[in-house]
This record gives C-alpha cells, structure tokens and sequence, in this order.
C-alpha cells in the first residue's frame, strides 16, 4: 500500500504524453491529488495546484509521485535534488519507471536515514501462491482486447465510478503500473513469475461480499503472442463472472507487431468465453468497450450501434458516451 | 550449457521414484550418463555402473548432476561432502533442486575455488527478449495436454528419438528443469518473468533448415488454471506448425485442483488451434499422445481406436506402443 494522498511530481515533462501517470492518478483518484511540483522547463500542467514540498507537507501530502516517463533511462541530477529533499523531509516516493528507485545510491541512502519508503511498483514485493482455483464469493469483471492498449484500464477505471456513483460496492483491482499507482495498490503483473501469475490474481481478488464487483485491470490480449500469456492468468486467476470485450476498431495491427491482424470481436469472444468458463462456468460476455479516439461523432455512434445489433451485447464508448449501458449490464448478473 | 556426460548422483533416495531426473538421462541420453554415484542406504538404482568420483574423472566425467529429490528442501552434510569433493576434483554441478546450490556457502566456495560452476536449471540465466513474433524458418511441433503431467515430455522425446533414428532432422527443446538437465540445455519457463515468456520460447527455437524440427516441451495446460498463462507462452512463442493433444483417460480432475474436470480432446483442440494459428496460420493438430499406463493393453489399444476413429488422427502411447504414427503425421506436413 503506497500512503497518500500524494504530491504529483511531473518533473521537466516535454509535454502532456508523458505525464500520463499523473493524468490518470488526477483523473481517477483526485482526491489523492493534493498537487503538482514542477520544474523549470515543464511542459505539463495538470491544472492542479503548484506545491513546494513543504507546503504540501502542510497540506498533508505522504508520497511523492513521479507522475511522468523520464528520458533515456536515467532519473537526473535536477530530479534527485528534489527527489532526496523529500525523503529528507518525510514524504515516501513512487514510480513506475523502468529504472528503480532502489538502484539509485542517494535515494536509497536517503530513505533508510529518514525513515522513508521507495515505492518501484515495477517489482512485486509479494511472494504470490501459486493459483488454486478454489471459487471465491463476491463477483469479478475482467475486459478482454482483441489488443493490447484499447482501454482496458480505462474502461474499468469508468465503470468503477459508475458503479460507486449508483451505490454499487465495486473496487477496481490493479495490475499494471499506472493502476497501482493511482489506487495505491495492485499487483504488476507483468512481472511476476511465470509460475505465480494466476496465483497473483487470485490474491489480488479475494472473497468479498456476494454483490461486490472487483474490476480488474486486464492486460495484453489472448491475440497479441508477446504478452497472450498474461491475459490467460487474468481470465483463470480472476474467476469472471463477467467479461467486457475492448476494442479499437482503426488500428491497422496489433501493437508492436506488423504483419499481424486484429481478431474480430467474435473471434475474440469464442476464445475467451470457453476459457473463462474453465474458472467460473457461469461467466458471460457482458458488453463491448470500443475506443472511438480516431472517429468522429457520427462514425462512432453507426460502428457502436452495427456492434450491438451484430453481438447482441451493449456497446459503448466509456470515455465518449459513458460507461452506463455496461453497468447495466452487471447489475443484471 | 551443462558440460557432458554426466556422472548421475542419487544420493540417499529412497526408491526409484525419487530419481526421475536421472531415469530421465539414462533413457533419453544414455551417452551422457557415464555412471551413478550412491550413499548409503540408497534405494535406487539405474543399472549403471557404480563410480567414485575418481572413476568417474577418468573415464572423463565433467558434471555431476543432481539426479534426485531431496528430502525437506536441504541438501543435507552427507551430499555436501560428496559434491564439495567433487568440485575440489574439478566437476560442475547441476540441480533442478528448489533449494539452490548457490545458496549453499560452502558449494559457492568450493566452486569459487576450484573453478568449478554450479548450474541451478530452475533459475533463468538468459535475459530473454519480448516476443517480436517473427515467423521463424525451421518446423515447430509443440504437445499441449488436457492436464499437467500427461506425457508432453516424454512424447516429444520419444517422437525425436524416432525421428532421428530416421534420419529426420530433430531435436528436443527443454523448457522445464528435467529436460534441461538430460539435454544440457533449456530454458526454464515456469521461472520466466511474464512478459519474456513467449519470447524465451521463440530464443529456444531460433530460425533453423527449412526442414528440421524444433520437438518443444510442453508445460500445463490451457485448461489447468494455475499454469495455463505459460501454455499460452509455448503455443504463441513455438509457433508450431504441428500439435499433439496429449491425454491421460483415467484422471478423476485436473492436477491438484478438485473439482475441475479434464476437458475432452475435442475441447482441447478447439481451444488450442485456433490460438496456435494466431502465430503460425499452417499449424495443424497431427495426432493423439495418450498416456495408458493405468489401462491394461487391451483396454488401451480400444481406447486408442475410438481416439483415432472420432478424432481424425492417429492416436498411440508412445512410451507403450511407440511414437511412429505420430512421426509419420509430421513427416507428411
């Protein structure tokens, strides 16, 4: 568990892009957002408050957030400053970067003479079972992509706080460095050992309440060869009761791999219905989350409506058109 | 690489079952198995010759290998004073144990010494790529199981075995610490970190002839809940133009999880195929490995007809009735 509420640390970002971390943290859990510090030479606003590191100290921030992708692989002299000045001063530090955190002599010097906390939450720092299968009660949706970064997170991110808003107990449930760090929580599952993969979803989504929905984060796509086996140990390890199948209907290949097409949704639900029905027989196919970015208005509402007529499952763009019509579709599960 | 041959140490096992790894070498790499070192009360046997460790040196030994389990996860005083010996003489060691020689100080030291090294198979040393997907040139077959434990690795060995014994150009691709252990090489893909699994398989089975075959160790299954996430790795980083449905009739439920059914072989292959075509669009299912070792020989041979009959494919036990009709099926691909 990363304390907060946080302070947001965008650093010399170029621009909006890279600062997709703290976006998402400002987004989806605002109140952990008490602020930003910044730079010279930013690029990024958040629009929230510029705090020095004591006054967001006063203010009651625990941990600073390193909301931004860095350059070339090196956190810098300019971040360090900052970085060692808060550890001095009490806050914890979190990242998602690729460099740790713990790899950095000062930083770590730092935390262990003041007592702070560095946060790579890159690194699993439990030591996960190995999956069981055993059912657990409460109910657990999962999306499925036919690729990889379609919106998945963001789709059960939307339906989180849709379902909150209507007084539905649901948690979304992180599994990948961006969740974690906006709730605090999760396991990165990208980095877990082949063996204990499913075994970290089941401990991320234990028993819970028999009305309560985790929504869990999915990754990769069962079509997408360098990461499918991940998104197996999602399907198996998270028992869904429901799935959301994601897409983006422009994209010309999967991601990162030319020369390979998209599944269509129908290919996508005939291979993973009958796989989560391996884990949890009474899985269904809820709805369908299509990211509409590269589409206009029009376009969008004809390929969500040609989605739901040819499925025969709700269609919806989260982000655009809201999250509804698939909270609709839970609830009646 | 484990440098070859071998001399196997069993140690204080209590029976033949105990030594599977070295069962293993002797019947799959006879050449690399020298001879057998035992302690006292050893209660098995391969039916090699009985070898000190001077023997063994002479007759030009260069690794012992671990060739049991061992009891309470140590490796007790009376294996240290074998296996430190063996490093002052100038041997490697190698062990698929869970406790780890390198965890051992006094193996270190000796190692660090005389120049020796110790090779834990179970523990990566590669740092493996992400999968990039690339058709690769060469012939990939690849057995996936209705369960754990049905045979995957065996019927790849013996189907290699055959194959050579042809003249076809084969060989046998380890991704568990048995099969490395008998070949000497391998990756070990249930220790894998997720994201570099399928990647460490497409590394395992680098482009090659137009006509040799890449036989791969199948792990899991896409049905067993707690593993399947590395099944889906082997299926999408083989890129196998062949697959074998392995299965073991008389099994109750899946491997350590009650309650969970074995899926039929027609199950298996609607799952499997169309996931294995996602990276190679030729891969064809070639026949049925069925392990009948619990089912008297008439009983196994009617139950082998019906596979054959309601499935299309050839159908053996290649341990009991050997793997021709499953060579045969790849040769005519």
């Amino acid at each position: 568990m990363i304390n907060t509420p946080y302070l947001l640390f965008l650093g010399d970002a170029p621009d909006m892009l890279a600062a997709k971390v703290a976006i998402g943290i400002r987004d989806w859990r605002p109140e952990n957002a008490l602020g930003q510090i910044r730079l010279p030479g930013c690029g990024a606003d958040l629009g929230l408050a510029d705090l020095t590191l004591e006054e967001a100290k006063a203010a009651g921030a625990k941990t600073v957030v390193i909301g931004v992708a860095n350059r070339g692989g090196v956190i810098s002299a300019a971040w360090k400053e900052v970085l060692v000045k808060a550890l001095e001063m009490g806050f914890d530090l979190a990242s998602g970067l690729h460099n740790l955190l713990r790899d950095e002599g000062d930083l770590v010097a730092a935390a262990q003479t003041y007592g702070g906390t560095l946060h790579d939450v890159r690194v699993p720092t439990v030591g996960y079972p190995i999956a069981n299968g055993i059912k657990r009660s409460g109910k657990r949706c999962l999306a499925v992509g036919t690729d990889c970064s379609v919106g998945k997170m963001y789709t059960a991110m939307a339906m989180e706080a849709e379902m909150t808003a209507r007084g539905m107990k649901a948690t979304f449930r992180a599994t990948g460095q961006t969740g974690i760090l906006i709730t605090g929580h999760g396991v990165p599952l990208d980095a877990v050992v082949a063996d204990f993969m499913a075994g970290s979803v089941e401990y991320l989504t234990p028993d819970n309440d028999p009305e309560h929905w985790d929504m869990i984060e999915g990754q990769g796509s069962l079509f997408h060869v360098s990461y499918s086996g991940v998104t197996l140990a999602l399907i198996h390890g998270g028992q869904p009761d429901a799935l959301i199948l994601s897409h983006e209907p422009t994209r010309e290949h999967m991601r990162g791999l030319p020369g390979y097409a998209l599944p269509t949704l129908e290919q996508l639900r005939d291979a993973a219905l009958p796989l989560a029905r391996v884990s949890n027989p009474a899985c269904q196919v809820a709805g369908v989350a299509v990211n509409t970015q590269h589409m206009d208005e029009v376009e969008a509402r004809v390929y969500l409506d040609k989605v739901e007529a040819e499925m025969g499952l709700p269609a919806t763009d989260p982000y655009r058109f809201g999250s509804g019509t698939l909270v609709d579709a839970l609830a009646a599960i």
